[in-house]
């Protein structure tokens, strides 16, 4: 780091590198010290039996939606199965390629788009290519601006750019209208052979259009798998391909889910962290918290939160019922949300996720000059601070009448984040039946894009459009 | 755009680049037909009495905070007053600087950058300088990530860096420690003399650490008014100053807040739409709708919907009470939050913004063979998918018991962002006084600061940290 000048108060301290024996005893953990006066334990322990019902249902896969729990062993059937051929097709666009351009949206976006922010810098794509280990990141077909799609082009401009298409029918709009320009912009500057090496699939094994059209235009593919729903598929070849491209060690991502697969086997909350965490959301939904805060300290979260917003939010709110899911980075939002979560309507909780321990550190420089009451913390290390500021946080919210659980996960590593992965997804499958719906399924995203179809004109909706229009006529503005 | 090779699909429309008269009556609008079926004009009307009476309470500075209505008139006054100090400061960052780096957080962060991020392309930072029209531009002090630092610096290496500090105090814990950090980088990379030209501040005209420093060495400093708070700072230097650097028309942004406080004068709900929007929100309040989703449908509205929140959020959750502001990007995020939003449970209501005019439009390729069911948009814009589809999802929305509330912008331009600036300003004002609550104060940030204080040792702050470490070693885990 002398390079940058900071040698001086940069500590670099990367202790824990990840040894399997080493690592067996950091797991992601729950903390409930900061929710203890919104329930009593024997609210607990009366969910015991339906816990424990759910769970053997879940495991037998006789739950609603049971045609999608193939998350459940995922990570351990594909450390089985073997990655290689994974594994060699990001090799061939990790050499190949300046820029990787990922086209997806909602479950084919946000895991890939969570790891990416967690395991690598910020700017990462405006570091030099030494420093990043990979081609450049771009995510594409998850909007319809067409502004947009000007700022991507002009980015990719001159670059030998790869696409990684992802979508399970190949007719979701948004990523089939981004393909349809992104393939016209790679054939008309590399050339129609070119573009061809430089586009891989991921799609359903055997049926649909880019299935077909994989099939014929010789296109690299690799399968959503028919049993895991968009929002629980991170690990499948969806997230899998594109972060071994950018050089992510998708080995340790999956040991770390193996990992959490076989320690969340025990039905009984004591023993289960995931289930503990989906019965404690539970009463508190029950008592009148209806909306959830996750909040994290670090800003490389961020796209964990959206892809925990996305898991929960479209397993539990159906019929009527979930808990709504919101998300707050601080120590930033403290001085935009923190207002309201400390002071204004009791309906909330919070979930905190903590990083043990940070990749990095670094010193405060001391400045006794610039008397801005600060000299105190000279020479503290910042992610101390950062605790510190946590802690202070969780226990006023908590005074101030919002609940605080805590998550805590070893480190920023991809070990880490598969545990995180695992956890969450088996809490939101428990937490679905405790609140009594289908948590794989997402029967609500119809309506809006029946409405869609009929107001672009699709053919066959013109009875749908005519409605619409009558309707639209006759609303008063 | 030939030199992208999409010359074939790109359509630039800016017909309307901004004149006086043409613009007057292009205000923001409001329009409430996606929401009629959630109450009754008449109760709007029981709200007039109301309304006007704290619009008149508001107009004679007579309400609870009245301290802090600067913002009121804050654009005509400094069109009247000239900018030119700031632009001449502006002027010499932009001749000068590499990069920008604004350190600064809640309302001296959120407004610039939403106006940062609107009004410039995407990717910003990586375009050649030709097109960027002014440095690039980050910002720090909103966090104590030391991930977030190692990031940033390795980022700034080699570059010539100005810093714009913003702080009324100086002794606000996020911005006061980057400072240090950058201060100490800046003196160590380009020595002490050299920083001392490069540093630029934003604070109290006579008081503080910040304003003392900038005396002592000499940095240019601008004045963060007494009378405005925090969150409808943007129109201040606080915002101002950075936004000039990077080439913002800060004349045209003025001008549009201006036109918005000329054209919202008249307390009457029929008359005034920013006072029916605070108006409308209150009564779907009292109904139990006590969530307001605030969605978009350009990705570079993202920062607008966050100044939002902490707007809204900051002003009126106190009491207990406040509508919790949340926010979704779609179409994004109809394929994560759109399962909740159509079919959760009901305690919610949406505010959407629409761009009439996006600053630019793309056709959609024509591609039969790729068999992705989308042929008949072939040669369609993509804006006006985009906003059939916000169109369909509003309607579907309010079907499914979602009131959508819409609120519609000109296009993408600084006159139209003053516009909007200035109509939620006023509607928050509004909706504090309907609420029954300080819209200018934050009591309830001190909870977790007074904590904060304590756990990090602070001098003067050992009894608080004693009690809280006893609470802390009593709490059951």
């Amino acid at each position: 780091m002398t390079r940058t000048g900071i040698s001086w108060h940069v500590i670099i301290s990367r202790r824990w590198s990840g040894g399997l024996n080493e690592g067996m005893n950091r797991m992601i953990q729950l903390d409930l010290r900061f929710a203890r006066e919104a329930f009593r334990e024997s609210e607990l322990e009366l969910l015991e039996p339906a816990v424990a019902a759910a769970d053997a249902a879940l495991r037998r896969r006789q739950v609603a939606g049971a045609d999608f729990l193939g998350w459940l062993d995922l990570a351990s059937r594909t450390l089985a199965a073997g990655t290689q051929a994974l594994e060699e097709a990001a090799e061939a666009i990790r050499s190949e390629a300046d820029v990787l351009v990922v086209v997806g949206i909602g479950g084919s976006y946000l895991g890939a788009r969570a790891a990416f922010e967690f395991l690598k810098p910020q700017y990462y794509n405006q570091l030099p290519r030494s420093l990043r280990g990979g081609p450049e990141l771009y995510f594409a077909g998850n909007h319809l601006s067409a502004r947009g799609f000007r700022d991507l082009l002009r980015t990719l401009e001159g670059k030998r750019v790869y696409l990684n298409v992802i979508s399970k029918s190949g007719t979701t709009t948004e990523p089939a209208l981004a393909f349809r320009v992104l393939r016209a912009w790679l054939e008309q500057t590399a050339g129609h052979e070119a573009a061809r090496k430089q586009i891989y699939v991921t799609t359903d094994a055997a049926r649909g259009a880019l299935k077909h059209l994989a099939d014929v235009e010789g296109y690299p593919s690799f399968v959503v798998p028919d049993d895991v729903g968009g929002r629980y598929s991170v690990l499948t070849p969806v997230g899998l391909l594109p972060l071994a491209a950018i050089g992510v060690d998708i080995g340790q991502l999956l040991q770390g889910a193996a990992e959490a697969e076989q320690s969340l086997t025990d039905p009984r909350l004591a023993a289960n962290a995931a289930y503990r965490y989906a019965a404690v959301r539970n009463v508190l939904y029950r008592k009148g918290l209806t909306t959830e805060l996750f909040a994290y300290y670090e800003p490389a979260l961020a796209y964990v939160a959206e892809w925990w917003k996305q898991l929960f939010g479209e397993s539990e709110g159906k019929d009527g019922k979930g808990i709504f899911p919101a998300s707050a980075g601080y120590t930033t939002d403290l001085h935009s949300l923190g207002q309201f979560v400390q002071e204004g309507r009791r309906n909330l909780f919070e979930t905190v996720l903590r990083l043990t321990e940070p990749p990095c550190d670094l010193a405060i420089p001391s400045a006794p000059q610039m008397d801005d009451g600060l000299e105190y913390l000279a020479g503290r290390p910042f992610n101390w601070v950062n605790d510190q500021a946590r802690l202070a946080t969780q226990m006023a919210h908590a005074s101030g009448g919002v609940p605080n659980l805590l998550v805590e996960l070893p480190d920023m590593s991809e070990r880490s984040l598969g545990q995180l992965f695992y956890f969450f997804e088996l809490a939101c499958a428990m937490s679905g039946q405790l609140m009594g719906v289908n948590a794989f399924d997402q029967p609500g995203v119809e309506a809006y894009k029946t409405n869609m179809f009929a107001l672009l004109g699709k053919p066959g909706y013109e009875l749908q459009q005519a409605a619409l229009r009558a309707q639209l006529e006759s609303a008063v503005t």
